[in-house]
């Protein structure tokens, strides 16, 4: 694996080393673990024209939730109490052969900019810019592995779930019991807030966790993931509660799941980001829920569970194969509750059968 | 408390006001939950000479997390994709009659205060500093109140663990499972991940859980913090498993304690940060621990789990009454493990009391 992290900085290394710049400053937590394993608190990676220097504030812990170290890195520990990785980084830099550094303007305050700008003032600062987010789009396979069994633990716990008796449990414990069950099946966490919106709350979009209670006649909507290795997926679900499920929410129920399915579908390389969007929007859309809709229908997930591309009817850009994605339609509609379903999936080749979808939990609409 | 939170406002429009700048404009999440209640997410207020105006990104949520808004505040929602509110907020006061904007330099990212130049040229853009931070360091009664409930509902949580079995359970179990009764108990969530560190791990300042399992003659380190209404307490404890400590234990546990006793007595309005380090870090220093220790052995409380003072050798400035802090000192052997002993406690005149302690559950080396 370790050679996977220098091969990344390498190629990192040659698109700004295209651009005049001989060396940069990745400080982003996503990005520098993507470069080298890890993301220990408050470090920074400096890329130089030979050498590459991981600079912590205390001791790299190790612990899952931060990553493994590659090992074929040099790593500088500055003291804890009042250390800043990225200007001791800078001064390094500037002691060595650079004369410009690229610096993620994105990420570094104005005032720790500003510490920079002190400490190297003979350097020229340039932005980086989202140059590796633009690198962790596209996964190779070890990653999209670890996906995989992000999904797969997503599964079994939403799985668990769905076995227990749910009337009359709160929101927030029901969360808490799948985030349990998430480290249960290998997790190192969950991969964001789990969200359980019940009734009048549901088909909300992130929805945090109240007091109420699951009550029948009620739809139930899920959303977690889990967080394996620093990967992070997605899974969304709506049920109902009791035997029967209501006219308005069969109808509502279909509804979403045909825009979700039209979603799921419009995923191939070369696709554009708002094409996917759009074909999971019109179904809603020509139904008449414009109004109950997000800006977005999807999203990228890797390191963050938030990361591009975003399938939104302005997202410029076109979908690659090995990109993975979220597809979450959903409608929600004030005082009544409402449907969401969210798959994460890994954008395939048609001739490799498409789009291969990693929560694979069922979407038929469950009565519990 | 809205008076309180327009009170708050006013006190630091007089201070800007003082320094030339007709309008500030606050983004750090906790400074936002600080002068209007609440930290919808990327929100920014901005205060004006006459008006203030808080800019949300997306409706905001009303979730006990984010706390619950002021009402005699203006509120602008911006549409959830591609709306900046910083960027936003200057706009606004560009085209009030503010021609100086102070903004806060340490929180606001290179590429947020570029886009505000260009949005708001003819503003004069200043820094605002630490001047929030500054000003939230001495609580009201009505934050000291929200703490007290927090430090109880903590020492609840741990109460019930120490009721329960312990041995062969996994620190990461025993972690989930005081973030549930935290929750149970009326807390908005964990103040900071909880804590659990067993045998060779105990000791360890924020040590991550692991699938470690608790055994017969372990310590057993426990640090966890409430969430009440935004303000974060924290409580830590170290326990041996099994009937009878082994001397070392006794003789390592009376020490930190010792230390930490020393810290809490040094609490006084008037004292220096580093002499009430120094108070807490000598008696271990004494005898021979020196390498052992952290680079502080407490820390301000609030809005933030880790806010101004900083109890440390280096830090500069006295205590006041009404100032919440940890007193924390610890030590990890490497290999063997160790204690860390940690109260939340409020300055108090010696007319008073002395320090207040929030969190009260026993520090007696119990044995589980």
């Amino acid at each position: 694996m370790s050679q996977a992290y220098a091969a990344r900085r390498n190629l990192l290394r040659e698109r700004f080393a295209a651009t005049g710049n001989a060396a940069a400053l990745v400080s982003r937590p996503a990005n520098v673990r993507y470069l080298t394993g890890a993301a220990p608190r408050g470090a920074a990676l400096l890329l130089g024209p030979d050498e590459d220097v991981l600079f912590c504030v205390g001791p790299p812990s190790g612990e899952p939730e931060e990553g493994r170290l590659t090992e074929d890195l040099r790593v500088t520990v500055l003291p804890l109490l009042g250390g800043d990785a990225a200007v001791a980084a800078a001064d390094q830099a500037q002691g060595g052969k650079a004369d410009a550094l690229a610096v993620e303007e994105h990420h570094l305050t104005v005032a720790r900019h500003r510490a920079i700008g002190s400490v190297a003032p003979r350097l020229r600062l340039s932005d980086l810019g989202n140059a590796v987010e633009a690198q962790r789009l596209v996964k190779d396979e070890e990653e999209i592995a670890c996906l995989r069994i992000a999904a797969e633990i997503a599964d079994q716990a939403l799985g668990e779930l769905l076995e227990s008796i749910l009337v009359g449990r709160t929101e927030r414990h029901l969360a808490l019991e799948l985030e349990r069950r998430l480290v249960d099946h290998g997790a190192d966490g969950p991969a964001f807030p789990t969200s359980v919106a019940t009734g009048p709350h549901s088909g909300r979009s992130r929805h945090r966790p109240t007091d109420r209670r699951v009550e029948e006649g009620d739809f139930l909507s899920v959303c977690l993931g889990a967080n394996y290795r620093g990967y992070r997926c997605e899974i969304g679900r709506t049920f109902v509660i009791g035997t029967t499920p209501a006219d308005w929410q069969i109808e509502l129920y279909d509804l979403v799941f045909a825009a979700q399915r039209a979603g799921r579908e419009a995923l191939l390389p070369g696709a554009a980001y708002r094409e996917v969007d759009r074909a999971a929007r019109q179904v809603l859309d020509s139904a008449g829920y414009a109004e109950a809709l997000l800006p977005w229908t999807g999203h990228g997930v890797g390191l963050e569970i938030d990361e591009d591309p975003q399938l939104a009817p302005a997202a410029m850009g076109k979908l690659d194969a090995c990109v993975p994605v979220t597809v979450e339609p959903g409608v929600h509609l004030p005082g009544r509750g409402g449907v969401r379903i969210d798959d994460t999936l890994v954008v395939r080749p048609e001739a490799d059968g498409g789009p291969e979808l990693l929560t694979i939990t069922t979407k038929e609409l469950l009565a519990l």
